[in-house]
């Protein structure tokens, strides 16, 4: 299979169904897509790269790599509380292996058809097994929801369960593959673990419910406490977590236990979850808004007038490693 | 050096200057970038990986590196006869080397400063050098220039003169690196033929002056043969281009002569020059457009309504394989 019948096969063609009525001018197959921005919108444009061996593990289920690729991708344009609207696909693939490409590309496209997203173009390319996607979409004009908008006594919240995500791959990269029956005898628990890590939701609806109520949003890709610390940062606060109100999943709490749980929760990876701020005037505002969001929000801590992130238990401060994952200082 | 001090070091500081009044509402630092498309305007997007080994033999300039991931992207515009605005950057790199990234950077910058575009965002991963570049702009509603345009009996031309850039590979692949204060005693004509591998001029301008009279647009990455071919069957033709009216470089006449510099202007990669049509009827005020273009058009032959591309010299068709780089039955 050619470069030509691989983009045809896996990308156009499945592509194809989905451009009429999303402002397509032109899409797959020219030298760049051409499209109709809604009017008077900003135009909100995020990429993420994924890396064999960094964001996923060697060996991972290529379906699992499809809709990861988009999701970090659509989880950044939930931090800014935008409609996703477009996307874009470099591709480097050590060969043209037709099992990954059809798992792959049905991963992403499982994920682009729930957000109503479009492929538009890309690239493909031999090369170690990576890809980079581009997500374009857009928000009402100054209504984006930056890092930096949070002010001292703002309340702190999280989307989800932080930690689980973590822990799903800690098994992933710590136990032998179990295929084809003997994966349905894995604990529920785990199931539910390695699904938090290979199938993250990006929080798209929630994003665009926090609009002019959030004050600052961050996703959470490098754990929570490195993420909320640089959410802080960005709006010249420091934050405090309380680790009693950290919603912790009964999944993640009987696999791992109260302690590791809390690490977890608060240092580990790939979460994905909107981090978030409210003005305590705005709450009850928020809380209305809440109610068509399919996603649990839990208050965590506050922001406040120190210059650091904080992480306390029964008020008292403990000690947490708040720098999260730096691609460039991580052993291993 | 972290992650995060290497973006601000060697992205975010230099991108800052550039951001005013360029529709930037929120650049380089939160989850996404927004801005500000101007009003009435279609959105022209495209991504392009580069990876070491594939599209740079190892060891290539740093700043030869950074030069060509936003080149081959802008090209991509320019094919559309898109105005780029903003890119973004998703950069995997072994390790943080200052030495490299400080003339990746540059290399890029400097390309960008040419044409106003400005960096908005972008990822950095640890992993095998490889980068995916983005580049967003705009054209007038329905003035993009598709592949598909061309009707036969257009005239098809090319910008500058292909062939030089794949003896410039050839060289850099087949020769020893030449080192420090030797490097100034190359043959001038290699030198040339080197740059325009290494530094290859985005047709941004001539794009812009197509719009409206070329009927049908594509760049040169895999070929002129090659992509003639694409545009031809794009736009549902035929074409034959004619080998005497190559435009070919006295540089690479001399380093290859006639019959090898034919086949490198057919055949070589890495052009990054248009090859587009224009209606008979168009002609002339193609020809006014272009005086103030720096950069020279050849028309090399014509559309017509057989459903091939061929080349003929003295009025014959001569073998030539117009396949183009396929990344996965690619020898090697």
């Amino acid at each position: 299979m050619g470069e030509f019948e691989l983009i045809d096969r896996y990308f156009r063609s499945p592509a194809a169904a989905a451009l009429e009525g999303n402002g397509v001018a032109l899409g797959i197959g020219d030298d760049a897509a051409v499209l109709e921005m809604p009017a008077g919108r900003q135009l909100v444009a995020a990429i993420d790269t994924l890396v064999e061996g960094k964001h996923f593990p060697e060996g991972c289920a290529p379906r699992s790599i499809g809709h990861r690729a988009l999701a970090v991708n659509l989880s950044d344009l939930a931090a800014m509380g935008a409609e996703p609207a477009w996307l874009l696909l470099a591709l480097t693939l050590p060969d043209a292996d037709a099992a990954f490409l059809d798992e792959f590309s049905q991963g992403l496209f499982e994920l682009a058809r729930q957000h109503h997203v479009v492929l538009v173009g890309g690239d493909t390319t031999a090369g170690p097994l990576s890809m980079s996607v581009q997500v374009l979409g857009s928000v009402p004009p100054g209504e984006a929801i930056a890092r930096s908008g949070g002010r001292p006594g703002d309340l702190l919240y999280v989307s989800g369960t932080p930690g689980d995500a973590a822990a799903g791959l800690e098994h992933l990269l710590t136990s032998q593959p179990v295929e084809g029956a003997d994966a349905g005898v894995l604990d529920p628990r785990l199931q539910y673990l390695l699904h938090r890590f290979l199938y993250p939701e990006p929080r798209v609806e929630l994003g665009i419910a926090l609009r002019g109520v959030a004050s600052a949003c961050i996703d959470i890709s490098d754990g929570l406490a490195a993420d909320a610390g640089k959410l802080a940062a960005a709006s010249g606060c420091g934050a405090s977590i309380e680790v009693e109100r950290l919603p912790l999943s009964v999944a993640l709490l009987d696999r791992a236990g109260r302690e590791r749980a809390v690490s977890r929760a608060l240092t580990g990876g790939d979460d994905y979850e909107l981090c978030f701020t409210v003005s305590p005037a705005r709450q009850a505002e928020f809380e209305s808004r809440l109610a068509n969001v399919k996603c649990r929000v839990t208050c965590i801590g506050r922001l406040d007038e120190k210059l650091s992130l904080r992480v306390t238990r029964a008020g008292l401060e403990v000690d947490c490693d708040t720098r999260g994952y730096d691609h460039f200082t991580a052993a291993g």
